[in-house]
């Protein structure tokens, strides 16, 4: 029976693009991180949208739970397959072409096998810019950023990844191609099929195609990092920046000490930016489409008054393109960091911004009633509501014998409860997969997640697009 | 039967708050261009989601169709009932409370029955802004608004009412509330249901609230006439305006010479703003969050460019506010002096930006192919791609004898067709209604419209929600 699958499914794709056996198909069914690891029927690697609409009819029709992978960056596991070994993983790389680019419309069609970086250098030779910025940008899959509604560091300014797609080309579960392509600003004709989508990580639909919105090339930028008392003196600032400078502040990123210590400790050619410790720093980056000295000004101006009036411990402004790389060095250099200091848990939690010193007091206190020997540092995009709360924990817990899944539990509780009690969410950017799928409906009620559930049937009627993930 | 109905609905909303008979329904069961009458079992004036609830489940119980309503200012017919007189008018009128600003969040929560005008002042009044603008906006309501995916003048730099919305609260088919006003910046998990009620007109749930993003109040403005010799040269001037000051550029406005012609014919207080007379004119607004008077001389320079090169033909930069307000009259008059000219026959259309000239050049032929005493004048968003097109016959044809319904069937047709030839839609920003329901099967196609007739079953089984509307 398998044996005929995997037959069809080379005479749809080509033999050279199906893989079988654990060897050839172990990059495709487990995470980088390690967390997530399944087994695959066969891995099939389809050179365009016809080539996915047949595989999703051959699945369709045996049966065959399909999971769809793009770069495979997720930390959410929303892209590996279950352990059963009954799925067809839908590896979308060879589909990589930059369909079109639009200069007048700002607009970019793009195969969803893209990598976020082939898209973002496709607009920077037509002398335009793809906003989207995250530390996978090389590796990660338009596909991909689409299907999780990716984040990143550029989204205070240009909003997730939902707010960047004019239209999609999409597969659906029978087999149908739905080419909602168009590079319009306004469409108001009836339901909006293409959010539904977007975010939906794969479980609605096979994301083939995309059109894409391109921004007016920024030609200043500026770079600062603040030295701050506390997190209320950090949305102060921040209140301030957005205020005077409006949409120029593309990023304001904020770290604790505890986090930028584990940086400096664990990651080579980084250093201390500022002589003044403090609990917190902010990390700006300011840009223009104009090439103007005046931002640079500007931006000292915002920050003159900060220190002026005590809200601000210490700043410093890049001076050079290398200082701002360093500054930046330091944010991009967490997670190598984290991992460095001992068993991390990560939170991707969001809160309204106004609650976010409370919700980083709050979980900051509840994580280390729980383990006294926890180290908390806190990461992430103050304008977003979205600051990573990172849990470590000493090394030497591996060896210890006391198992880790009832620590990680504990924690991931304590911090989404608290996120959920102040209003927030318990996923910001990253995504549901099937690492939180079980914290969803409590959170969701059972209204949404029945409306959820309904639109799952609507679609996937025989539930075969990636099961599992989601709900 | 219908009697006990309505004691039932008075019960809920108490007796002063339900209308009955044609006098008192009058104002609710007919649009304001008297394009639409229906008529209505009775009107009911809802205080709170309670009471919505509360209708809803009745209406549910008893099968009886629900219209949803708020300031009646929509051009689609799409908040009028049809005229079999079964229907209850949902005014949500008395919905009027903001519930909540958060400044820090930047968000502000408010009743469904706001109007867009009192947003834009308790915005103003924490310092922020609330982007939207419409002709209406004294009117119309912000649940209107939400429904039907509202666009105005500033849709190019803050987007349509759909990037606006963080949260909602909406009240289900059978009466339950969905409770999604958190005001997140981020929040992934799982399907995006607010965006399949924005721009749904009504079908899929009742919007009884939301939360909605505000902004930094800009603190200086430019405003700008350019006369341009054809379209191209308009394209030209706008995307060196958005190359050099990006998000500044709030408003692009195009209009025909036969358009400003029309205003200067039978607007009162309406003057030629320029010597030259064009083909075209660009009405562009500028704005910054900063109080500068850079942004005027950036302006300036930008059109001194256009001019030096013959781009443009000639342009004016606003000396004064009253200067800037009577460019704005020019564009706000466009409905009146078109009004006054004859028989009108609007569009809605958008196309990709690149493909404005065509359309234009295309849809205007065709018309008057069809219509040789018709005059074609063109107003609208450059920059959204989204022209309308208007059609204006000779006034005598009213009283002619030769029916109206089949030329404006003819040219409808017409310009529709163009427009999705071009890869546009047949609706930019006054959504479905009743007007081009009939349209909309052979724009969509059946993949496209299959899946909304899925959701909309799921969604309202008993397809008591503003039927006959959208499909």
């Amino acid at each position: 029976m398998n044996d005929d699958f995997v037959a069809r499914v080379r005479a749809v794709v080509g033999s050279g693009h199906v893989l079988t056996g654990p060897g050839d198909t172990e990059p495709y069914v487990a995470d980088w991180r390690g967390r997530y690891r399944g087994a695959a029927l066969c891995v099939a690697r389809p050179a365009d949208t016809a080539e996915v609409a047949a595989l999703v009819r051959l699945c369709a029709e045996r049966r065959v739970p399909l999971v769809p992978q793009g770069g495979n960056t997720g930390v959410c596991g929303g892209a590996i397959p279950d352990g059963s070994g009954s799925a067809l993983v839908l590896c979308l790389t060879r589909m990589n072409r930059i369909r079109n680019l639009d200069r007048h419309s700002d607009a970019i069609t793009v195969d969803a096998g893209c990598t976020l970086a082939e898209v973002q250098r496709a607009a920077e030779e037509a002398d335009r810019l793809f906003p989207m910025s995250l530390g996978s940008e090389g590796t990660c899959q338009i596909g991909g950023n689409i299907a999780t509604n990716a984040g990143g560091t550029a989204v205070l300014r240009y909003g997730p990844m939902r707010d960047l797609v004019l239209g999609l080309e999409v597969v659906l579960a029978d087999g149908t191609v739905w080419s909602g392509l168009r590079p319009l600003r306004k469409d108001n004709t009836g339901y909006a099929l293409k959010h539904l989508f977007i975010g939906a990580e794969g479980t609605l639909g096979i994301i083939t195609g995309a059109t894409l919105k391109l921004f007016p090339a920024p030609r200043s930028a500026g770079t600062a990092l603040l030295a701050l008392p506390d997190l209320d003196a950090a949305l102060e600032v921040f209140a301030r920046l957005r205020s005077a400078l409006g949409d120029r502040v593309t990023t304001a990123e904020i770290l604790s000490e505890s986090q930028l210590a584990a940086v400096l400790a664990h990651v080579p050619d980084t250093v201390r930016p500022l002589e003044t410790r403090a609990p917190w720093y902010l990390l700006v980056e300011v840009t223009d489409t104009l090439a103007t000295d005046a931002l640079a000004d500007m931006l000292e101006e915002t920050l003159a008054g900060a220190l002026e009036d005590g809200t601000a411990a210490d700043a410093v402004i890049a001076r050079s393109g290398a200082q701002a790389a360093a500054l930046w060095k330091l944010r991009h250099s967490v997670s190598e960091a984290n991992r460095k200091s001992g068993v991390v848990i990560g939170h991707d939690t969001a809160v309204p911004i106004s609650q976010i010193p409370g919700f980083v007091a709050r979980a900051t206190a509840a994580v280390e009633a729980i383990r006294p020997d926890a180290r908390v540092v806190a990461v992430g995009h103050i304008g977003d509501g979205n600051v990573h709360l990172v849990v470590i924990l000493p090394e030497a817990l591996r060896t210890s014998g006391e198992p880790l899944d009832p620590i990680i539990r504990a924690v991931n509780a304590a911090v989404l409860d608290i996120s959920i009690e102040l209003g927030g969410t318990i996923s910001a950017e990253h995504g549901i997969g099937q690492s939180i799928r079980g914290q969803l409906a409590a959170f969701k009620g059972p209204v949404e997640m029945g409306l959820m559930q309904g639109i799952k049937r609507l679609f996937d009627p025989l539930g075969i697009l990636n099961p599992g993930k989601v709900l």
